[in-house]
């Protein structure tokens, strides 16, 4: 239970957007197979930014976005901070639980998810997300996503 | 905080697998845009059995199931069992939260979901959910779902 | 799924500290029969912060303060900022879920939760807690819990 | 995200009731502090049931059960669990998340608390609890957690 930060001394993110954007898209071409929905904004030290495009797909009745699109927002904006701060390493890092507030009804418009990563072990990284409407202040959902981390060999 | 059944003193479903899958299609006429991928097998009181079609869509490299169609599949199930359970009443109630977890990879073939409401308030709905690969024994992924039920007037 | 603020158009705590307080000592009397342990230092329009004393009931083997314990404080402090926002009905909310998630081990010194409401329903209230050891500046837990509030009449 | 069973070949518990209070009295002899609340009944393979003694401390003004005391009694019967299934190295277990669902007023008796691991990895364990009240069949409380592992030498 000591938990070390992981890697130790470092305090800078790894990677910059481009260099996660690629790694990403190498492993999982199918996620943009409807088209670039989701765009990694800013990445920094156990921080990312990432926006999910609005599209007819995520649309409800009554023009709202689907939970299941608000999971895939929140679910991958963490995956993007474990990269973005663990380097190459981290696209093994897998979900092992998410835990998903739904706080207000979003609008038919972009959102996006900030996320900090609130403990980064050696074996478990947990993340915690804000999700915001496009132009509104109050948060839509809220979200903790727990990773196991891959094994440094 | 007495939560009296809802409604009281029944004690059996109160529509079958056509009548909430009619409901639910008047709805949500989206959910089946691309395909009928889920298909209610079972509902009774407090509880239902939902199947997710093996889809590309839902298939990772390697041959997953992602994590945003197992959400999808344990978020809908909650859903069919509340509407089964309260009557055409139920189609307004909204998930308010959904904690999953991960437990085993999927194999890239149906998957089926078991519920049972733990709970049935005035106000609050909990589902219990269990996720399996067709013809694995072991649970991939468990989940527990809230929701907000309609004031009923 | 409208989820007006409630109480419309007010923006401000409702309550000082003392008053919360005094409520909650009225109601939870046994809350202190150990000794005053946790202790209300600020509340605000939907937010809190309240200190656990360090106290050796708490101390687990090696130093630690046990998991217990933290529940306690993360499920206490927002009790505290519901009282505060909400007035004396808040004093009716009950706890309906609590998810926490341990992130370092903390120091067998004072914990201090930080709380801010992410929802003010009708119906329900969500709080974000954030649990740091005294001197300490990592964060040492993280939890969301949702009360179900009183109807008003 | 392979997650191989632990130990891979077994299927009974490694140790009985009377070895695993043993090894939890010589771990955490303060848990007995203010007399012997948690006695554990039976452990199975991956599973364990607890009981916690009605006991004036944990008892709510109107009768009820705090919910620390339900908290503690969930958490600690999947360390029981855990231990009983992995041997004396289980002992080293800690708790990462638990997520805890209040479903009913419990009344003021006794508290059972049946435990299944519904994962068992390498790395992590992850345990489903189900809570009632002595006497009464309806479920009060659910919860899940998840426990890291100590790593094998």
């Amino acid at each position: 239970m000591s938990m070390p930060s992981w890697p130790a001394g470092s305090n800078a993110a790894r990677l910059d957007v481009k260099r996660v954007e690629e790694l990403i898209d190498a492993r999982f071409p199918q996620i943009h197979s409807a088209g670039r929905n989701l765009v990694v904004e800013e990445v920094g030290f156990r921080t990312a930014r990432v926006r999910m495009k609005a599209n007819p797909r995520h649309i409800r009745p009554g023009g709202s976005i689907s939970g299941p699109s608000m999971f895939s927002l929140a679910d991958f904006s963490v995956y993007v901070a474990i990269i973005a701060t663990l380097g190459e390493h981290g696209i093994d890092a897998v979900t092992s639980n998410l835990n998903i507030n739904f706080l207000a009804k979003p609008k038919p418009a972009d959102m996006t998810a900030e996320v900090r990563l609130i403990r980064l072990g050696r074996r478990l990284a947990v993340g915690e997300i804000e999700l915001y409407s496009e132009g509104a202040p109050e948060m839509v959902a809220h979200a903790i996503a727990t990773y196991a981390l891959p094994v440094v060999g």
